[in-house]
Formats: C-alpha cells, structure tokens, sequence
C-alpha cells in the first residue's frame, strides 16, 4: 500500500484561500497610518496578514502573520474580561456601562446621572475596568493581565517598553479621562497607577497568530483550543463577546453587524479579531485605518471571509433538522438475542410496538425540541420507545429533564420510553422522574423483546429448559432420525462466565443448548468486543466452523450457567460412514437452518438499509 | 398493539415549561403600562403570554395569547425589511444609518453631516423607513406593509382604526421628526403621508402567536415556516435580524445583548420578538414597560428563557465536532459485491487501502474544515477515499468547491477522492475541477474494490467466466462428484434487466453463475428496493430457498447477459434417492459454503459497530 507524506498534498484549500485573499487585498491602498504615538506612524502600509484558528486547535495563515505588533485597544476586551472575574458582573456593571455610545473611542463623556462610562471599549470605560483589576499575591495588576493574555495566546507575550513610554507621553487625554472617572467615583484614588498599566496593556506585542489564537480562546468559551487550559469562565466570555458585538468595532458597530455579524475587537496599530463563538476566530494585521479607526483591510478581509464563508450570526437558516438520525421500529432492527419460533413469530406481529430513535448532533433547545415531538409521536405508535443518545455531542442542561419529563408522560399511558447512553451515571440520576437507561442499543432491545414477549407471548416464547431433541437444529429431521443424533451426543454443563470456545479455537463439535444463555462475539479491527448474538435453549451454535476450515472465527462465553448437548465431529463422522442417509439429512437440515440466517440477516438489512437505488 | 390518542399524553413539556414561566412572571408588577394613546393606558397591567415557534413549523403558548395588541414599534423591523427590498441596501443606507444611538427612541436628532437617522428602529428610522416603501400597482405604501406583517404572520392582520386616529391625534412630536426629515432631504417631499402611514403600521392588531410566527419568518431566513411561502430574501432578513441586533431594545441594546444575546424588537404596548436564526423566535406580551420602553415581563421573560435554554449566541462552546459522522475502511465494510476467493484475498490484503467517511449535519466553515482535514488525513493513509455526503443536511456554496479542490490536491499524489451524493447532479458539475460521484456508497466501494483488483490482483479475481464444475459451491468436493453434479444441471440464459426469480416465488433450483451479473435485492419495509449483493461468475444462487419453506424471499435481477447452470429441485431429490452419500457430500458442501456466509457477515459486523460492551 502506498503513503503520501503530507508536504505532497500542498497547502490546504482554505489556507490556499487565505493567500487569495491576502493577495486581492495587497492593492486595496485606502486608509491612514495611526500616528499618535512614534512606533504605530513607522509602521509598513503594505503589511497584510490573516490567521484562521478553530475551536480544535486547527490554524491557517497567509500573509504577514509572523510580524509582531502591539496589541492597543484588542487589549480591552481581555482587560475587561479579567476585571469581570477578579469582580463579578454586577461589581463591573456598577462602574461601567455596556451600551453603545456612537461616540468616538476617546470620547471625553460620562453617563450624566452615574458617572459611568457607556462602556469597555471606549477608553473611559477600558482604564475604568484596568482599575478594577486587583493586585493579588500571585501578581500584579500589569502582571496578571499580562498574564491572562499569554494564557489566551498560548504564549508567554511581552510588553514593549519603548511604546509603552511613548504611550505615556501622548496620554494626556487618557489622563484627563482618568483624572475625571476619579471626580465620579469611578476609580478610587489616585488614577495614576491604573493609567500606567493601561498603557502598558496597550503595548503588548504579539503576531496574527496569536491574535488568532486569543480569539479561539474565546470561540472555545474561554478553554484555549491548544493547551487545554481553562482561561477565563464561559458566562465571562460570553459577557465580553456580547459587549465587543454591539461596541467592539467603535461608532463603526451598527455596519460591522450588517456586514460580519460577529462579535470584534479591533486596535489603531491595525489588529483586528473577530470571533464565531463555538467555531473559530479570525485575526488580520494591516496599520492603514478607515475614519472609524479600524484597519481598512482587516474590515475588508473579515467582510469578504463572512461572505465567502456564510459566517454570519443571521445566514444560518437552517438548524437542528438532523436531530433525529434515525427511527426504525423492532420489526426492522431486532436484538442480538436469537429467538426460538414461537418467540419470532410474536415479535413478528408485535414488530411495531417498539420503536427506537437515535438522535445525533448537539442537543440544543432546537434539537431537543424536535427530540420531544418525535418522541411523543413514536410513543403514540407504540408501546416502547428506545432513545439513543450515544451520537449527542453536546447536550443542553435543561434536556435530560425534559426527557424525564417526556418519560414520566408516556408512562402514565402506559407506554414506557427508556434511554441508550453511554454512562447510565450522574445525570440520568438526579432526575425527579429518573429515566430507565441501557449502556447499549443491543441490551434496550432485548429489554423489549422480552416485555413484549412477556405480555403478548406463552412460557415457550422464552423457555428455561428445551430437551435437546426440541433443538431448532433438528426442527425438519423426523422423530426417529432426532432419536439417532441425539444417542450421538454427549452431555456438557459450563458455569456462568466461562469462555466456551476461543476465536481460532478448532471445530470440536456442535452444541445443542438445552438451559442457559450463550454469547457470541468477535473482536473489532479497533480491538473492542462486539457481541454478535445470544444464544438462548433450544438454539445450537458451534457449527459456523463447519464452513470455515474448521476453525472458529468467533468467540462463544456462557453468560449463565449453561447446559448443553456436543455431537462431536467424530459422531458426525460415525454417522456419515454408518449411516449416510441421516448423514444426508442431517447435513440438509444444517443448511437449511444456515440459510434460514441468512435470509434473515437480508429481511434485517432491508429494513436497516434505506437506501435506494 | 395498543395506541394513544394525542390528548392522553397531556401537554408538551415545552408547554409546561412556558405555563411555569408565565406562573413565575405573573407576580412580577413593576413598570407602568404606556400612556401615550388611550387604547394603550387601558391596557390590562397583569397580562402576559408567551408563545415560541420553530422554524419547522412546530408552537408552543402559555398564558394570554390569544388577546391581541397593537404592534407599534415592532412593525419598525418590518417597514425597514419592505423598504430594503423595493430600494435596496445601499438605497436604504443612503437614507437611514445603522447605528446604536443610545438615545431614547422619540429623540429628535439627526446626524449633523448628512441628516440621516442614526438608525431605523428610533422614530425618525422609521418613519424615513415607511417613507422609501414604494407604491406599486400591487397596492398602495399601507397595503404592501399590512401585506408583508400578514404574509409573516401567516394570516391576514387587520388595522385598528380607532388606534390610528388615536396616533394621529398624538402624532405631534413624530410630525416634527417628519418635517425635520423633509428638511435635510431625507424624504423627499410633503411627509404627511408617510407619517399617516406610520401611524397606521403602528396601530396593526395581532396576539401573541401571530408574533411568534412573525419571528418564526425571520429565523428561517424570509420563509414562512407554516406557510412555506418565501415572504422576504435572505439578504434582507439578515440585514434587519443585524440592525435588531444592535438597535432592537432602543437603549438598553448592550445589556439585551448581555442578557439574551439574541436580535430582538420591543414595542411599547408591551410585545417583544426575539429571533434564534435558523431555530425559532420568542414572542412575549404583557403591557408595564421599564424605563427603557420595553416589556418587564417580556425583557424576564426573554433572560429566563434564554438562560434555561442556553439560547445565548455566544454559549454554543461546541459546534462541528460531529462532522464527521464515522470513518472506516473497505476491510470493515466491503461492497455488496460477492468476490472470489482470489478476490477476496487481495481486497483482504489491501483494506485498508481504501477509506469511507460519512459526513453529517450542517456543513458551513467550520465544518468543512474538519471535513477537508479528515479527508486529507485519509488520503495519506489510503490510496481511495470515498466521501459520502448524503447526510449532510445544508451545506454552504463554498464546501463544494473546497472538497474538489482537495481531490484534485489528491489526484497529484496519484490517490484519489470521489463522492457519494444523493444527486450526481447540477452542483458537482460546474466545478473547475469536476468531482466523481456515486449515488451510492455501494457504488463507490464496487468502484474501489475493482480498483484494487485491477492494480493488484490478476485476471482471476474478476473473471468474465467461470466454468461451472469450477463454482464456489462445489469447490469443497472431488472431481468425480463434481462431473456427477453437473451432469444433472442444464443450460439457462437471460438477458440484461430480465427478472430472474421474484420474491414470493417458488424454489426452483440451484443456480451456478458461469458469466455476467446477478443482482439480490428486496422490498424495505418502505417499499424502497434495497440491494443486497451482486453474484458474478462462479457463485451461486437459487439455494436460500432451499432453508425457507422453498420460497424466496429475495429477488434476483440480471444486471447484464447471464448465464448459468440450473439444479433442479427433481435434479436433487434424483441424486438423494439415488447416490445418498453423493447427496451427504452435496448437502455438507452447501452447508459449508452458508455458514461461511455467516462468518463473513459476522466478521464485517465487527468492524462495522464500534460499540463495546
């Protein structure tokens, strides 16, 4: 088999994209240069660069992401972030407002009742909220949110001291809003401190890269993608991107919802970050500033990726449809567990009062809403219905609840609705109705085989005890060729548990189960245990290695204390040579019964496979 | 079986758990109901209704909300979605901005450059707004608008007259905006008339559902979700859904956009609509208002429902990630095609050489991206790569174009990518690099498994011919015995498309295939025809009959010429009466050749679940 190494593939489709797009926007020469402080005028009016991070770590880049800038007001949404964890929401709501202000970022004006700034973004309200990050014993003010932002990034970042200087000699406005949130009571004290760290937040350096990084961090609801590590709350995050989708982008905000859709922050050094919560984050450098004070191409580039790529908040139409991957009734997906005729036939008819329906995807109000109907429409149908919620990514908190609730309804009609989960723990536990759950959609069938069999079908249906000339296997032969075998046979018990007969295992016979149960099953490429069938009295097994080089291809472990009688193949051998017209109708009764299984096995996957062709 | 009737079940949780919010809400009297007109004044201070409508048509009420209001500022979404479709986006913008304001919404303020209203959900917005809805031949500037509420709600709505007099009469403030507006060009003209008009869409009557519906239309992208009819363009709904985004709660937008985090609109008889795009929409009535304009109860109602229900925008922290819905190569799940046994030893020895993935769910950017990454990770490890995209449910204009770009990538490396989709159609056509597709995944996997063949096994894998005496179902026995067999076959042939035997039909014989196609299929329980394996030359069918009371239960249909040897049933009894021991090996090399069917089947169930126990 022939490998590829990965260089051979070239570049990803999307970052291929990314290059396009930083190529169509290179002659898109608009825009100004910030030059309030030296470093920001001296910056190259060519630069583009774009970098794409996932919730799952994945990163794309094109242009120039590898060159470092200073972060400058991006910085806001992250000091707001620590201010809302170090004084919870209503301690930060106190001092500062959330609502756009349609003003200019520097805009010198306080809420004339409250003394508040609008809000975070604007540089009021941003030395507000550095104020109100505290000094701790594991850091500083300037120290922890340094710190937090290395965190988002993933990288320890550093503060550029040089434009941390000049930042501090162009501050006079800055310290004039300073001086007035002290007239208000905004900050306590002397404002001089809480100005020099928001001058030196400003004057973080870092690359696209881990603006884009930041950004995911927030994507990720405040877990960064890449280390793992748990940064900030998710009700903070989800605080932080509300205020950068009405303020992040200044007095531009109301266009930028229009054109993008999604939360932003943007910086006059000409960083832009833009986040699509639960997905990714998309981070552009280029200096030249539109009027608004955002980078010309950063806007352009996050307006041309929500076109191209149907990211906007407002541009999903449709949702939730796949909640329900599949319904299918008993009749077209029975349990593992092979019946006897009796047993077959009452299933038969009942085939429709079971019902399972397996739900997939993440499991929102939408989804979980659609989950409700399909299943109180399936508990109209029939009397027991199987949920499977092992393909449920995410599971909203309010559905396992409702779920009981949906339960505990469907049994008071004396239906009953049980769960297939992958833990039957904590949170099925705690419920006020709890819910009946089975670890696999294997053990809920055979719960509704045997509630149906109970009701609707005699003791024969499910028989303790079946004398081995009662055994399927001899179903077709007559009495006297029954008597024959059987005098052939021997008797064998094995205890609950035992292996029976190993993978690889030689052909040592076939096996009339008389008492007890009998597991089938086989390994998975992946290594896992796949139980294939359960053998119940009555039932043979032992005699697939008859077809197969003599070797058995599976597994066979008593699941109870089992009985059994063993005709050997020596026996079989007897009769062949001593009797061959038994020997004839012994082997047509094997085939026989053979592909009765198979034809079986087709009536199954004619109801599983709906495909059509 | 047992069924039961709707009402037994008792109502959906979804209603309990709105009954509960309405109980909850009812003690809630802070706010004044608006006086401004006397029909609002009269308002009842202790109604409230809540109704949720989905996307897919589905609804949900408690408490009042058959009672109708009028819609008074709500219609402002409307109006402005009218005015975007008969002017155009860059028409309406030209007129009206999109801006937060964080002024009251009656504020008499224009922007002092160019006069527009800052945005239309404020007064003068809307009124300019009503103002650019043009009169047509389909009806006057208030029948379009009435029209287009109607079409959102679903049903015809009506205007309350008495109320608009009423507005008329208590207009003044709303006629200066008007003529201030007329004075800076913003309407052109006399705005008597726009003003009436805006009085009139004020003064529109509708309850609580009618709202939700209206909402509803807007989440599923301009589509009445019960009506089917497409009422407004995407582009248009995603422009207004924006500007409610930012502007919908006049000023109290920031802390909405913390609390709910969804696009709402308010008015002030108390109604409020909040819109989940792509899943549903929240109407609230109850008429006290807080100082902002809105509904108490509806602004509590929107945060708890919000909260319980994890609605938030930005709390989806996980989303994607089930993509890729499972990934398995030809080893664990061949085609349907029965091989030979020096087939099948090459297609065992390159299994892995060829890749399945089943992709699910939405397919935007995020999940494209993950889709792109597993199909190049799959394409170092494998030589095919079959993409079966039936199951994804939406999937963006760009994801097609990305997947053929990834297989062309692909191609390079001398490896290859096809797709599985429902429709081999328009789409995948006008690629630059056109995509292979199948309609179904057995299709491909043919396609692949043939593939291997052809590269790495020789002409007898996929032989034109095969000489009877050299079948599969007689390869277990001697020479002698195979020339006694085949003596007492004859000669069948049919032509391509000819059905062989119907399901239903009696056993009547053995056949072994010496050249063309045979195809096994069956009637779901659909009525769908599902394929369930194809018989080339040197196979056999006809003997499944033998085990199942001697009537098929399968169908087989020629797919090309073939031709075959027929055992009889007569032919079998004459060897059984005649040569018993000739028969005991017959029936043995049958069963032999069954049960090794079974084992096959066994063993591509194990790969195929990945459940373990």
């Amino acid at each position: 088999m022939s490998t590829v190494a990965m260089s051979k593939l070239g570049p990803s489709p999307v970052t291929e994209y990314l290059r396009r797009v930083v190529e169509d926007l290179r002659p898109l020469t608009d825009g100004t240069v910030n030059n309030s402080v030296p470093e920001l005028a001296a910056a190259d009016e060519n630069i583009v660069g774009i970098a794409v991070a996932t919730v799952d770590g994945a990163l794309y880049q094109a242009g120039d992401t590898k060159l470092e800038f200073c972060i400058q007001s991006i910085s806001k949404a992250f000091t707001y972030a620590q201010a809302l964890t170090d004084r919870g929401p209503e301690g930060v709501f106190e001092k500062i407002d959330v609502e756009p202000s349609g003003d200019a970022f520097n805009e010198i004006s306080l809420q004339p009742e409250t003394g508040r700034p609008a809000n975070p973004m604007i540089n009021a309200g941003a030395i507000a909220a550095t104020s109100l990050v505290r000094n701790t014993s594991h850091g500083t003010r300037m120290e922890r949110i340094l710190r937090l932002h290395s965190r988002c990034a993933g990288r320890q970042l550093r503060i550029n001291k040089n434009i941390q200087s000049q930042e501090h000699k162009a501050g006079d406005r800055n310290r004039a809003l300073g001086w007035l949130l002290a007239s208000r009571g905004i900050i306590e004290g002397d404002p001089t401190g809480a100005l020099e760290d928001y001058f030196g937040q400003c004057s973080i350096m870092l690359n696209c890269v881990d603006l884009a990084r930041m950004g995911a961090t927030l994507a990720a609801g405040g877990r960064n993608p890449v280390t793992g590590e748990r940064v900030l709350d998710p009700e903070v995050v989800s605080d932080v991107l509300s205020v950068m989708s009405t303020c992040g982008m200044y007095d531009d905000a109301g266009r930028w919802a229009i054109r993008v859709g999604l939360p932003a922050k943007s910086g006059v050094s000409g960083g832009v970050v833009t986040v699509l919560p639960g997905q990714l984050a998309v981070a552009v450098f280029s200096p030249p500033l539109d009027r608004h004070g955002n980078s010309v191409r950063g806007v352009a580039a996050c307006e041309r990726l929500t076109k191209d790529l149907d990211l906007h908040f407002a541009r999903t139409e449709r949702k939730g449809h796949s909640t329900v991957r599949s319904e299918y009734t008993l009749a077209e997906a029975p349990s593992l567990v092979r019946r006897n005729e009796a047993a077959t036939e009452v299933l038969d008819a009942h085939g429709e009062d079971a019902r399972i329906i397996e739900l997939q995807g993440d499991l929102r109000f939408a989804g979980a809403e659609t989950a409700v109907r399909t299943v109180r429409d399936a508990a109209r149908r029939s009397s027991y219905v199987l949920v499977d919620i092992r393909q449920v990514d995410d599971m909203a908190r309010f559905v396992l609840p409702m779920l009981s609730r949906t339960a505990e309804q469907i049994e008071k009609t004396g239906h009953h609705m049980v769960l297939v989960a992958e833990k039957s723990g904590e949170n099925t536990r705690n419920l006020e109705h709890p819910l009946t759950v089975f670890a696999t959609r294997a053990e809920a069938l055979t719960w509704a085989e045997d509630q149906i069999l109970e009701r609707f079908g005699g003791p024969e249906c499910t028989p303790d005890k079946v004398h081995s000339t009662r055994s399927e296997l001899l179903s077709t032969l007559g009495e006297e060729d029954v008597e024959r075998i059987r005098s052939r046979t021997e008797s064998v018990d094995w205890k609950a548990g035992t292996t029976v007969l190993r993978t690889g295992q030689k052909f040592n016979g076939v096996y009339m189960v008389t008492s007890g149960n009998v597991e089938v099953s086989r390994r998975s490429p992946q290594g896992d245990r796949v139980e294939l069938e359960v053998i119940g009295p009555g039932m043979s097994f032992g005699e697939i290695a008859l077809g197969t080089n003599m070797r058995h291809l599976v597994s066979f472990t008593a699941l109870t204390d089992v009985s059994a009688r063993r005709l050997s193949p020596e026996a079989i051998q007897g009769i062949e040579e001593e009797d061959p017209r038994l020997a004839l109708r012994w082997w047509r009764a094997v085939s026989q019964q053979a592909l009765l299984r198979i034809e079986e096995r087709w009536r199954q996957q004619a109801g599983e496979t709906h495909t059509v062709d």
